[in-house]
């Protein structure tokens, strides 16, 4: 196999995986932030369902760790079986699933991070007040999940990079269509 | 050229051209959009730009449109010279391209969408109350705009899948790499 075969299924799998461990993270940081006040002696909890886009965040997240893990171990068999025959229908479907996720993570990515610049700075106009004055330690853990989760999609984006080379080299063009008229 | 190429051609002239159109329409529908409300005695005006997210969204659709627009004009004047000379570093660009128009307008429409639900339904939790009960004319002419942005950013997607062949198919694959161990 060429050396450039060899490193591109080597950073396939080290993308993936990242995109695994990377969409955990998140996925923990996110489920486990909670904040306890007391405001006029009623006890107020923030948690992630109070947002709606963060619902959304942790179930792109669930979705890309399983999908990504199912994928490494994938990446990881073919390779120790020696068989990694790319038929165009497997081609399609794992492009077609990594476009997918991408485009679901950055969706659910910039939703919250809408929803997380409105908390921490309001949108007067709307009279919607910012909390993050209020919940720091839950705004503070919330944006470390975000970020993690953010580290994944820009993995998946360039995964499925990997998978468009793998898919469409396969229709490998002619040295004649390239300059052809139309 | 061959079918399955002249085919693939008008495609994307035809997805590039709906781009600019619907992007333009979508710009229109939610620059234009106001409404104006007396609440005691006090006059309140509804304009785009009182979400953040809408304003990236008028910037996503604007970028978008000019984008598009030229690539069509590439793609006419590539046919009518009769000259479609696809080099790798050029492949390479209009790739990249398309996939950055495409993720930034997929985050723009999940941004502006998170504060359309908001907006329609409030976040009860962290008491952001709904204006659409009181903006209903500007909440509608809104939501038209964005489904406008979500069709070209559909197209957006397919375009950048075209790009992907276009550029991809130049690493054509031999026969002996398709079933190699590793």
């Amino acid at each position: 196999m060429k050396l450039i075969d060899r490193r591109m299924r080597l950073t396939e799998l080290l993308l993936r995986c990242s995109i695994s461990v990377f969409a955990l993270l998140a996925l923990i940081l996110v489920v486990t932030d909670t904040e306890v006040k007391l405001i006029f002696t009623i006890k107020k909890t923030a948690k992630y369902t109070d947002m709606k886009a963060v619902v959304f965040l942790v179930v792109a997240n669930g979705i890309a760790a399983v999908y990504s893990l199912l994928q490494s171990v994938r990446c990881v068999v073919g390779t120790m079986k020696g068989k990694v025959l790319f038929s165009k229908p497997l081609a399609w479907a794992f492009f077609s699933g990594d476009q997918a996720m991408a485009y679901l993570n950055v969706a659910a990515i910039a939703a919250t991070a809408e929803s997380g610049v409105i908390a921490r700075e309001g949108e007067e106009d709307l009279q919607w007040m910012r909390v993050c004055t209020m919940y720091g330690k839950f705004c503070n853990q919330m944006a470390i999940g975000v970020s993690s989760a953010l580290l994944a999609s820009i993995a998946m984006v360039f995964v499925s990079c990997i998978s468009a080379f793998s898919l469409f080299r396969l229709y490998g063009a002619t040295k004649d269509r390239r300059t052809t008229p139309w």
